[in-house]
């Protein structure tokens, strides 16, 4: 089956392909009341559009997003929020070749497999351009957990990983690859340059923290903070593995190293002393922030020829013309924030509705 | 909300607490006609079992299954299938400091964070003795997906790799850690032992392969394939981590090195020449083996003491006395193979649904 | 929470307000192959439109829907269906009296206490205009289940109920009630030109039958065929009854009177000589028609003045000027059918997702 | 597919058949902190237990429930409370001729057609008897709305109605038939009991009201408060119809006299002056009394012979010894009792999650 819906009481469905006339999403289950309009939104938007510098596609989209339903002067009303952009630069005559063979490391070859035919035209429902549609559900999202602060930033490019003693979260939004380490910045110019020059591509890996998270969010035992982090992370295009905390790194510590020691605080709620966990014990936020960590893979569209075969089932090469990231982690930095929001705003309305207003 | 249930149409929910009467599974959507009795789900239950070697909790359960409904003169009947598991060597007598303070790394003040108390005897629901009725339910799984091949085993304890050059799936059950290679399994003896005689524990990480799954399964695009098998690992106690393929080394592979080449297969399916993708692309598998990676932190109930706080905010010392596993990643192995098959069996009638029984 | 989506495996999402720019559905996990147009659609909508005769509201809306997504060189790709109609005649000048005071019989109140405020607009989300957008959605669920024959009609308008000697199926679309019996039809013009005419309203029953579904659908025991009917039908605005077979009728019978015999049939499948059941036995279908009777209250819009208090909690009275349909159970027929398309599609999916492609 | 769970935050899933060794429930989503022990769920059961009178089957179960889970020190913990009834008198020889033959206006044709072959000792998983398990369930419920009461009675048996003029609640519990009104009871008495003595059965009609609902629960559009009723009630073994308020008579109502004029309260909240629409509008409650109406068919299990069809398609009569009621709707008032407490509890708890604890 086909699930574009997404969330348990706070719900988004996505809809919409790379080359039709529009996208869209309609949020579902948001509490009424909240200020809301177009220029909520279109700042994320903005974040993640595609054509802002040589490090991203040079598809030109627009990204403007219309309100179509659920607010009513100025504020939603509770029911559905209809959320539409217009895809303005498709160029569906670059597919051509796609149509007729499949590039590896695309859905191509899955989606036939599944469904007997495709949208080919710029990977159609597979492509990462939906992400638009999270990114403008996300921003919705944030405005039901106003207390929690969330910022995301690429931390690795190709390898080539960022000197955490020179975090400066101020330097995120200096410079084309949401980088908090300048220097880093700087080196990936180059790198990302010459991979896009090979007509290659290179990896990436994406963090992102939730501050202001109280204690207590989270549903154990299947729907567990983490759990559903991991789900909204996997989900998003080129995403081949998520962690939480120090994740692959604290299968390498000892139980009194991986410990996060608490400490009497002055409001009656614990310090810790350390965040091994990502703010996530037992499925449940502990009020400390939670951290995750997103590896995604090389873009798939590269000028290099790989082997393929055609729909006919012969052997063939393929090189994917038309307009990518050489980086798609990149830009997955504003939806990597979208989905935390949508992932907490549900999770704080699950805790309400089980547990009452007081927690929240 | 609590939420105790996992899958969309193939479903299961489970309950029950680590110090309770006994704990337990109900499988819901499963086809009719399948042959199932107890002794299909106990070689499982037994595999995941404590208690059968010193490197593992000293805990004695015999965790015996009962079907108390869904069979009826041998096979399924398409109706709830309760499985159940008497609990018998709960020891509630070693629990009283825990119901004092907060032992770091467990869910213990997260849970009474959000509940306001909690059952403190064991861990109460937040015990990895819950893992038992998922691979009870596991098992019922796999019955579903006949054709597909699931194994796991541990790769990596307390930062000590397997040497992928000697691996040998039949060495997995030779040895008390479900090891693939002889001669890390020596090393993992002294290692394992030396931290449970320290009082201390050690994380690990667990690898599972399914074979023998159709292209076409996977549910675009807020149930794929990998998002699924993402929230299902993730859900595991102690798991902090999760790739899918290549993982996060596929953020340090160029585009050229991590596309997976395809060539005519013999049957008309390609033949794919490398499996960076984990069988995964889109969402969706593609005939190739569904690779999971799965980071275990180490145990958290250590006899080395940690700094915590009281329930009434004082400051505190904690050790955790009583029996626990020295590497609990050990026993995620069969937990962490219910979980595959428990989602590919979702999947698979997910796909059935929506486009009929040709690629099933 | 709001749930504006319904369904388990095929389903739809519907957004907008009667007064807002548009409205529309999305429909996921439809069949991949479909042959879908908009020309498949728009017959449908066409039925339910308002304003064809002096009968039915003078509201003028085109009504004309747009496919945004889920469609690709004319057929269904499995992905989401973006469903769009552009409100045209919305006149939200007519509403300032409501805005102050609540309407007896509609949702004013209730929605004012449920969110805090609400969208006066024509009853905002609270329309009956919502319903064009299930009709959308149903004309896509029909494509799903080729083989099955739905069709509804009017049985009885403020308490004139047609002779079931007079039935025709034939006769439903030669007038403006979709009305099976010519005789009744001529009374019901002046009867509903009169309640019309005073300025007030009337309730009708609809009936709807669907044959050609095969004995095997439906998902005991909360998932069954005639829950999820109750539920589909209940959830039409207006709907304040519902019944299965011969509903409330079957309480009055005895047992062997209820009875449906069974003899044996040309085809291996039995032969019922009885059909009180309506197609329906233990929540699965039995092969015979499926058959639904469904209560519509009289338009709560009326220009008679009723008792009520303003949003300030003064007293007052009301009388609701603007575009209304005397008798809304008229419209209702085409939203019924929808409904009934839209549970089968559903239900036959899930039966082939649990029981293979046989019995479907 | 089977679906035994119901609810959307606060849920139930029941398993077992007739004659199998245990039935069960287990809750998920209950709010922590609420007292409950066994003491609080029996008194409901023993309601609903059979053998009471001669007006029931004589089938002898003590139906005591025993919590496996979910409860620490007494009160509920917030994760999964797991509810055992074990069977103690089956008699599954009674059921060689079902298993031959089907039993008109049972399940057993539909289950082997959907499943290819079914339980068919007593009904298996269709048997009423697996409403024991909701009012169970229903039992926790009532815990979650403690302002709220609720109350079901039979209102008409074999066509005999109640006088609405005798109505007196004080009398349901005073009678085996649940009947508020003295002399109906009495002419119950005769007319039940002949139709047990000529081997038939009657049908019935239920009422149930819930009085202390607030203005405010309920989820537009498709979780509307009278939708999930519906869908709830429909659910029950046995039951064709479904009314909210007025139900089937409002569609004989011109608008003014179904519109339920609102007058300033002394609390800020209106006064209604009739209750026509039962308590909803707009799938939202008012603040008055919610009213449903069920009717339940006459049990198929009969004496008298009925035309049927072996499994073999053989022409065959059947008729079906054993222990049956006379009149199931009798023991379908703890039920539905049980059905509105589940629904209630449900909308409160996401009234809350979307609107916050104030409403509630």
């Amino acid at each position: 089956m086909s699930f574009n819906s997404f969330g348990r009481v706070f719900r988004f469905s996505t809809w919409g392909e790379s080359h039709g006339p529009a996208i869209g999403a309609v949020v579902d289950g948001c509490p009424p009341g909240l200020a809301l309009s177009e220029a909520d939104i279109q700042p994320f938007l903005d974040k993640r559009k595609p054509g802002t510098s040589k490090f991203t596609t040079q598809r030109r989209e627009a990204d403007e997003v219309r309100i179509l339903s659920g607010v009513f002067e100025g504020r939603t009303t509770g029911t559905p929020i209809s959320l539409m952009i217009e895809n303005t630069d498709q160029r569906s005559k670059d597919y051509s070749e796609v149509a007729k063979a499949y590039r590896p490391g695309h859905a191509d070859y899955a989606y036939d497999a599944k469904y007997g035919f495709r949208d080919y035209r710029g990977g159609g429902r597979s492509s990462a351009r939906e992400t638009a549609s999270r990114v403008a559900a996300g921003a919705v999202a944030r405005l039901v957990i106003p207390d929690v602060d969330i910022f995301a930033y690429v931390s690795e490019i190709g390898g080539d990983a960022i000197d955490p003693a020179r975090f400066d979260a101020s330097e995120i939004d200096n410079n084309p690859f949401f980088c908090p380490d300048p220097e880093a910045a700087k080196r990936w110019e180059k790198l990302v340059d010459e991979a896009r020059l090979d007509g290659s591509s290179l990896g990436a890996v994406v963090e992102c923290v939730a501050s202001g998270v109280p204690a207590g969010w989270g549903a154990p035992l299947y729907a567990k903070l983490d759990s559903e982090l991991a789900a909204a992370m996997m989900s998003i295009n080129a995403v081949k593995g998520v962690e939480i905390g120090d994740g692959f790194a604290a299968a390498r510590l000892r139980g009194e190293q991986n410990a996060d020691p608490m400490r009497p605080g002055d409001d009656g709620a614990p310090v810790f002393l350390a965040n091994h966990a990502g703010g996530i014990a037992g499925g449940i936020s502990t009020g400390q922030p939670v951290k995750v960590r997103i590896a995604f893979k090389p873009t798939s569209s590269i000028l290099i020829p790989v082997e393929t075969v055609t729909r006919e089932g012969k052997a063939s090469d393929i090189v994917t013309k038309g307009r990518h990231d050489p980086c798609v982690g990149i830009r997955g930095v504003p939806v990597v924030e979208a989905m935390m929001a949508l992932v907490l705003a549900d999770q704080k309305l699950l805790h309400r509705a089980q547990c009452g207003d007081e927690a929240c």
